[in-house]
């Protein structure tokens, strides 16, 4: 335990999967509602239409398991996300938003249960964008809350689409956190071999897509207070951004299409640490700047970096990531006090 | 220029446009053929089924223009390959056919006015692979040309998949130098503008998928002796490949789908260096080796890297970027008598 809070080490990206789901209520048809069924040895198994979708340890819902894995890698807070592929902008609005509520009280328990070592992140109806601004509205009333994680698209839209102005607004008068994570991502006709290379193939790519739509739609532009950060370290993007940076300076019609320098907007962004390669880490913090980055590990997946603190000691110096580990989430999240925010005469 | 042909400094990475196109004389309907309309300031306009495509230098197909800008450069070879948009897989085989033929034809005239200056890659009808096997080898049989560039998908189909096994074990066979560029790239529907930001948002995804597909499909471990080469220094793969590694090393089931270390096939592909960063390229050269790097300038065309030397020297060590200006080239496209081959026995 860190002997004062603002010292504490957090990692940014970690999911949540509940022990059980209610079942499904709502007035829809042959809806892929998720189940939970036990899998032995600890583990649940989620299944969505009589599927297996993906076996889960029971670290993805019970707090005491959290805990001691988190003494284990260092870790003092995690903030707490739904796997993504359950956010549920597939369903009806009223069923996404019968979800979200479910995964939101189970997440808020979580938190409860030890509020100064978890911190929640919910899920919002993104489907039915009015009906997502008032979630958020009501979520973050809850104290267990800091904000949101949505998907890096919503039923194929990417984030920087219009649609979404209102709730990006509503999160940046809230002040609630937004973290965008790869999800149902594009270039399955890409793959060569079975879909579970997704995670692998596609998903760096997807974050890519959703940053650069949030900087070609300037979001940042339009919510210049709005924290908001992509899982994957930005995934793809470490490559896409000194393309389009380039193609902004010596392309006429590229620069009318993009408000600001791009590599001016991706610095007011925070992405996760989760590269899995201390030299990629190194090169994006040197392009990006240390204050920018947040630890991530994707715990308690398979996939997960055991080491998500180690993985940030070992790429950077001591100063950029005492930066990462401690106070960049506590900016992100809106914990600190000398938070960038509108003056209230801006509210 | 050079005072002896090992030293050349060769660019890998550069285009060609005809001057004209032959009229449309297939037995399609509504053929999207091209056609090359007078642009003014010496520029062509190249139309496609009545809509501007886009608009070309003349050095896309004047040699006296190129080498000026070559001896500008301290370019003294450039390899040369078609506009991507050029390469007719949408077209019937027989009309692929033909557009590939002329395209061949024209950069066999423009190499052959300055065969010093200029090495050729080919087009190949790929949608029809057993017929691109014939014309590849009819290529290679025109001392013009050492290889062919190829899309990073042929009609959406990943290069990995197994129905261009034959073309991959012929190029390996003839030791044709396959170029790989990004073409019709996946994701138009993350895109929040207009699709002419798929050149920076979309590309060094489409790259990295070829790269993932050439990996889970086996390509390397099938030809080991197959030279191939991929644009945008890999694209996104980057970002892709320690995501792949830890997964293979961490993940049974994905261990279980790529033959070898991901890293070990990555080693054995080549890259070129148009990434816009020397930060970035620096990074790339430190991961994969030098040994695999090729200068590449997109030179006619508006996003090209007007100095492709220069970046190469800025970004890398004397000895990296002698390697990647003068001898890599050569190792690649077979010029050189230490390039790995099959022994005679093997072929």
């Amino acid at each position: 335990m860190p002997d004062a809070l603002h010292r504490c080490t957090y990692d940014c990206h970690t999911h949540f999967v509940p022990r059980a789901f209610p079942r499904y209520a709502g007035k829809g048809q042959d809806v892929p509602w998720p189940q939970m069924d036990g899998a032995g040895c600890g583990h649940g198994q989620v299944t969505i239409s009589g599927k297996p979708f993906r076996k889960v340890s029971a670290a993805a819902w019970d707090g005491t398991l959290r805990q001691e894995d988190m003494a284990r890698s260092g870790v003092d807070v995690q903030v707490v996300s739904p796997m993504p592929e359950l956010l549920s902008y597939w369903f009806s609005a009223d069923d996404g938003a019968t979800m979200c509520d479910f995964l939101n009280q189970e997440i808020s328990a979580l938190v409860r249960s030890a509020p100064e070592r978890f911190v929640g992140l919910g899920a919002v109806p993104l489907q039915d964008p009015e009906r997502a601004c008032r979630a958020l509205e009501e979520l973050m009333r809850d104290a267990s809350f800091r904000g949101v994680e949505i998907g890096s698209n919503i039923n194929g839209v990417p984030i920087g689409d219009a649609s979404f102005a209102e709730f990006f607004a509503t999160a940046e008068r809230l002040g609630a956190a937004i973290f965008v994570h790869a999800l149902k991502p594009v270039g399955d006709e890409r793959i060569t071999g079975p879909l579970s290379l997704r995670a692998m193939l596609s998903f760096p790519c997807e974050v890519s897509f959703a940053i650069g739509s949030a900087i070609t739609g300037g979001l940042l532009t339009r919510h210049p207070y709005l924290r908001i950060a992509f899982s994957h370290g930005g995934g793809a993007f470490a490559s896409v951004l000194p393309r389009l940076q380039h193609a902004w300076r010596s392309i006429d019609s590229i620069r009318a299409l993009v408000a600001e320098e791009p590599i001016a907007i991706a610095r007011r962004l925070y992405f996760d640490t989760l590269v899995y390669s201390p030299e990629l880490l190194g090169h994006l913090v040197g392009q990006i700047g240390a204050e920018r980055f947040l630890a991530g590990s994707d715990f308690p997946f398979d996939i997960a970096d055991r080491d998500p603190v180690g993985s940030v000691r070992v790429a950077l110096s001591r100063a950029e990531a005492d930066m990462i580990l401690h106070d960049n989430a506590q900016r992100f999240l809106g914990t600190r006090s000398e938070i960038s925010s509108p003056p209230v005469a801006a509210r």
